[in-house]
């Protein structure tokens, strides 16, 4: 991922070959391949996890949070988990700022989380409705905080950003 | 549209072919591609009207309206001409539900409408974080209540639903 994030970056994403990842790399071709079905999965790796983490921190909120203090437990383990990854990320944002079907598969793996966290949050016994709405609430909240933490240079700022996005979601929606 | 719809509903939308389409239709495979550019195109014809009606509204609501009011203000046109396509809307919705996509699809459409409504708002001297929030609020209102729209049978239901949709994410933002 490391080879190939810092080979998008210096000749650009379409330009890349995974022969040329893999050499970077020190693999080969059919070792690439063990790892990632295409180029495309190198930015998308991380979405698998991101979701697992984030449903685990929903099934484990407290019995009497609110749906939204529920879908919103995720938030903590993903701050983290991105820290260490806030140049990969910064590159990766990119490098989709500038394919739109790279974009699409982005917005599909958000909706994808906003699904998983909506059946996270009914398994507790939230009706449809307010569950589709919590979830897609948090995952709202996710990307603007994700996206104003890309732009700024502290890693460790992203708890915070989401706490604010957060804040203003619910500042926005009531006015 | 209504020829195509007609043959999704009886005999699956995967099954029905272009030919078939204008043939129901007393048209050529000709004339049917003037119109659409593929069978696809049946399904997401109106997303460019729905998206020019929200955005026209969003440009007429009052200067002093919040960025939520103003970013729904466009669930009034929308919900008027929806009423007209309820049948349209329920075999539509079914067609969508069994084709991952189709899925695909509808949520980049709605991602657009999203993304439209942000800019609208911004035109409007909203900051971008709660135009992004707003936009992102109202289309998921409209979501939620589309989706019990085309569940239920009173085709004038449309505007009510969004109204509770619309309580219902300002409860559910602020528990």
């Amino acid at each position: 991922m490391s080879a190939a994030i810092t080979l998008f970056d210096e000749q650009g994403y379409e330009e890349t070959t995974i022969a040329q990842i893999a050499a970077a790399a020190g693999l080969t071709k059919r070792t690439f391949f063990r790892y990632f079905a295409d180029k495309r999965e190198v930015l998308f790796n991380g979405s698998d996890e991101l979701i697992e983490d984030w449903i685990a921190a929903v099934a484990a909120a407290a019995p009497e949070a609110s749906p939204m203090t529920a879908a919103c437990a995720g938030l903590d383990p993903v701050a983290e988990m991105f820290v260490e990854r806030h140049a990969f990320a910064r590159i990766r944002a990119r490098i989709i700022a500038a394919n739109p079907e790279l974009q699409e598969r982005e917005l599909i793996k958000l909706q994808s989380l906003a699904a998983a966290i909506k059946v996270e949050l009914m398994n507790r016994g939230v009706s449809e409705n307010a569950a589709i709405l919590a979830a897609q609430s948090a995952v709202t909240v996710f990307h603007v905080a994700f996206a104003r933490w890309v732009q700024q240079d502290d890693p460790t700022a992203f708890r915070q950003l989401m706490d604010e996005s957060l804040d203003e979601l619910r500042s926005v929606t009531t006015a």
